[in-house]
């Protein structure tokens, strides 16, 4: 049994690990922090739990809690995650990292967006954590930063089209619509139920939301050259789920057919990315609490453009999902294992 | 591995049941049949099952049905499915009926709230299909009518109090909610986003619902006398959950510790049944998913009467998920198998 | 033009007072206050309003405001009310307070539910206003406390029954659903959009709930004697509404139709009270945004109970529209001044 | 007072005629008709119009409507218009179409995404009925064909910029959003409340939505030649409103600042099209239930993309709010009659 840490378990991602954890049979939660609700039994801050987790909820002490589990993800805030993942890592244990701390490859895009890093040397170490495109580093790695929710559903939705070089790289737009889980469980007006339900909002326009230059690293590397995007996020009257319509101009002439052809190669032999017959586009309600990513996609002639349409829900794939596929990969253990749930729908 | 086969699969309950059977690691659904959709895969029916089950829907034929499957859920309107049921049992098959048809002891009662029975001979045979009160019996049985969604919810939050003879059995009023998923997925104004969503409502008001006789049918037999209640239904806007919140009077003083206490006695032991700590109280957003029962009460002392919230997934403990509880009964699997999984939350 | 005042404009309760009186003929608004917004756009805190309201938010001065407006909506949180209304009604102006603290005519039992009571003087001057119970007194009131939103909905729905002593006085149940703007705009985990959406829980089980000593002062005087009720509150996935679904026992035989005929008498001429015909039960949907309280009853001849269903919308008939439908009255215009808006539907 | 009808009032659009026609001073509905539901009072079919609406729905024959009103609004599917508009026309009535039938120029355009057109030559006459751009035209018209949903809110959002030549007109993109009233009152499993309910999908993707021709018609106009553009409409958990989400090159270099002044300027006067201050974007939130169309735009610098968000209630701004705003201009009324009520929030 792997003993694992869940560090900031009082969020909604903090609840989603435990959740996919509970069904792990390799697994075993060992600890479980919060600063906020230390000493609370965590089954008292999400009743979901009662009578399956009976931990205490703890303070965030990194060495103690070494002490006790071989394997840890962070599910903290970006900043208070890189406060403590380098002590886990210097006592030889694994981090999944799901805060922005350890995604970016260059700890200048990092301050330019967020702040300076506290450890830009554990940046060059750790390896963004998509599975479907970096599964043999991830396997190598003991630090992985977990990707955002909105990048994990934008990059699997372009990386074959620029890995194949068919769309032109400077001219991609991505319209991305999230439920409301993604802004996380802090009490503030603006996510109280009666100002989100029943409403549509954009936010984060012209390109300030701090997914974008993740998305643009990934999607650089895949296209081999620097570029840039628009993104615009949006907010949906839903608990979980990100869609993202993503429009690329084709650089030559393709059918619809042929590029989902592409696709289903690409993501040959993925049991998490499901590429949708011809004339099928998807919901974020198919993907509701499974670890799927849904992609979909069509040539408008008309406009010589792509259109394709990926959904993912937040928490799973975008978030806690990923995580514990990323952790059984770095473990050896079967990549869907504790994964396998089909999405709840209604 | 045990063959199962899935009759009525078009329906929220039957694509619930396809969800929950496939973390079952001792069952293989062999047969899959929609009247409606025969000749589709079930998966474009229901995305979510998209490269999980590959199954085409198939017609309705018993016999057929009965060479490839040993356990059989038939998850069909009323009278639909008493026209299939003794085809099934006659070729040996175990059955788990999910309507109404196989719940009544008494032909007449069924009569008097449906139509004539098409055989009521298998009435006496049957099994209401609660395990926690006749776990013993499923576990001989060759069919099992499956409880209301309703009645579960009213059954269980009442169940310890009319056994132990604490609260007068004639005063008894069940003020219930449910979510729109009850409603089941035909194609009715009435039931459209727009008619449901940002409104709440009663309907069947007066005591002309037909869980009714169902939940006095078992009341009466934990209270040991014939009792009559008021029960009203209500329409949540929401897709999953049924909220029950019972009203009774106090035949002697009782304070709430000790009715808990009294509960936890009954439900010692049931992993599905969760009676909360004192000055809690259930909510449907606790048990979304999983086949939970959340219990709590209190005692009014001005008012002389106790008040008892208990909650389920009406998909869930209020059908599917109890309807594998009882597969797993009547199999002699361990009972909490493919049913692990926690509630959804958020 | 009459000068208005709204105390708290940045509540719920307060931007639908602006949003009512906006449309009010002999009203203009000549000052809106918020203390923790003062010095913003009124119009920058509920976007609703840009273009429509150009007034600043101003600190809570009495004497400054009771300069520039003659008539004033306190719409405070209870204490904060008591401390302004005396100074207003001293300075001669005629106020509606929304909060609770002049809805009770005896200060020991504002006191065993709240507090002490600041101005314990005013409360027998205070008129609790129910326009259709107290209509004479209100038009000759300075000071009204106007109802509560589930005591507006209960009473209403019981009044003509109580009154004809048709029910037992000491066997009441009310069983209360209420949208999430009820529960105000304070920024509290427990009101996240994801806490709420997509689930149904009771809270203040077993008669703890603040408005349980409203709703029983206003039967009492209804019934001629004192009486104890059991009242449940639910917290419903949507933004407005209140359904009380209320049992009480009939004292000798009745039926449906007859107690429809004794409503529709009682209600005669009332513009916001609908009594349904029988066989129709109301939803919270058919009164979003509209003064009128919708009532459906019918007898269940099996318990020998009626079952009324009694549904408004909250912020309206059980807050702002209210204490428009009170400052008509107060001030001799048409009743129904600013409130003829139908509900909106879907 | 204008004798007017409601042909088709059995859908969403027809009973939020029905609402926005009941608080109009100058206007008496003097017929209401519906096929399906001939001879029920129309607040049966919807309760909201209780006590307020008591009229009969009719069958539709256009000779006998037209006997007792003088303006006609047709609230009919495609097709079902046409065949009745001509009949109205030449008993010398005045009619607002709110079907797609009187929105083409062209006739061969209309019969390329519906069928062939019944009475083409009605086609010159009537009046593509956007106020904010022809207002003068439908001023004189006897025809005006209502915008579509989609169409007013794209094209009111681009006007500004089409017109001034700023952005490259085949580089536009508008990614919509809608909420479920858009999809109409028919009895589809696909727009049941489970289905639609905490989900979030695109749909018609590729360039197949039936108001693509529609937008692209007035955006020509408006740029003075033809252009193509990427339209992906999307279903919103939401009864009402659409935001559309609009990307376009900007052919030099232009600042925020500059084009909200542009914006400023070009809607100068009107009463329903708000345009926000530099940083704030719309919600359909705030416009839920109200005629207004608010729009935000930003300056992408990095991609030389100008992002416009614009937002409507589908409702009203998008079908019935702008029918009646025709009407009054149509009859010399002030334009904002019947029109004035706030947004109802939450």
């Amino acid at each position: 049994m792997l003993h694992v840490a869940v560090v900031g378990a009082s969020g909604y991602t903090g609840v989603e690990l435990l959740r996919i954890l509970h069904s792990h049979p390799q697994v075993a939660v060992t600890c479980v922090t919060s600063e906020q609700s230390a000493g609370k039994p965590v089954a008292e801050l999400f009743p979901t739990l009662r009578n399956r987790y009976h931990q205490i909820l703890e303070n965030l002490e990194p060495v103690r809690i070494a002490d006790r589990a071989d394997f840890i993800f962070t599910a903290l805030p970006h900043k208070a995650a890189m406060e403590v993942v380098p002590t886990f890592i210097r006592l030889g244990k694994r981090v999944v990292d799901l805060s922005a701390d350890y995604r970016f490859h260059d700890p200048a895009l990092y301050e330019a967006w967020y702040e300076p890093h506290l450890s830009p040397e554990l940046l060059s170490r750790a390896v963004y954590g998509l599975p479907e495109l970096r599964r043999e580093k991830i396997a190598q790695a003991d630090l992985v930063g977990n990707p955002g929710c909105y990048p994990t559903c934008s990059i699997l939705g372009l990386a074959p089209l620029l890995k194949q070089g068919i769309i032109h790289p400077e001219r991609i737009i991505v319209d991305a619509k999230s439920g409301a889980s993604g802004a996380g469980r802090g009490a503030k007006v603006e996510n109280l139920y009666c100002e989100v339900n029943d409403g549509f909002k954009a936010y984060a326009v012209g390109g300030v939301h701090r997914h974008l230059p993740e998305i643009e690293q990934e999607l650089s590397l895949l296209a081999g050259q620097p570029l840039t995007i628009s993104f615009t996020p949006h907010l949906v009257p839903m608990d979980r789920g990100i869609l993202a319509t993503i429009y690329a101009d084709l650089k030559g002439s393709h059918s619809t057919t042929e590029l989902l052809a592409l696709y289903r190669e690409f993501y040959c032999g993925e049991e998490f990315v499901r590429v949708l017959p011809e004339g099928s586009f998807p919901s974020t309600a198919y993907v509701k609490g499974s670890n799927c990513c849904d992609i979909g996609l069509t040539v408008d002639r008309r406009t010589g453009r792509v259109v394709i349409v990926a959904a993912i829900d937040n928490l799973v794939k975008g978030a806690a999902g990923q995580a514990v596929q990323n952790m059984n990969i770095m473990n050896g253990f079967p990549e869907n294992q504790g994964l396998e749930g089909l999405a709840l729908f209604p």
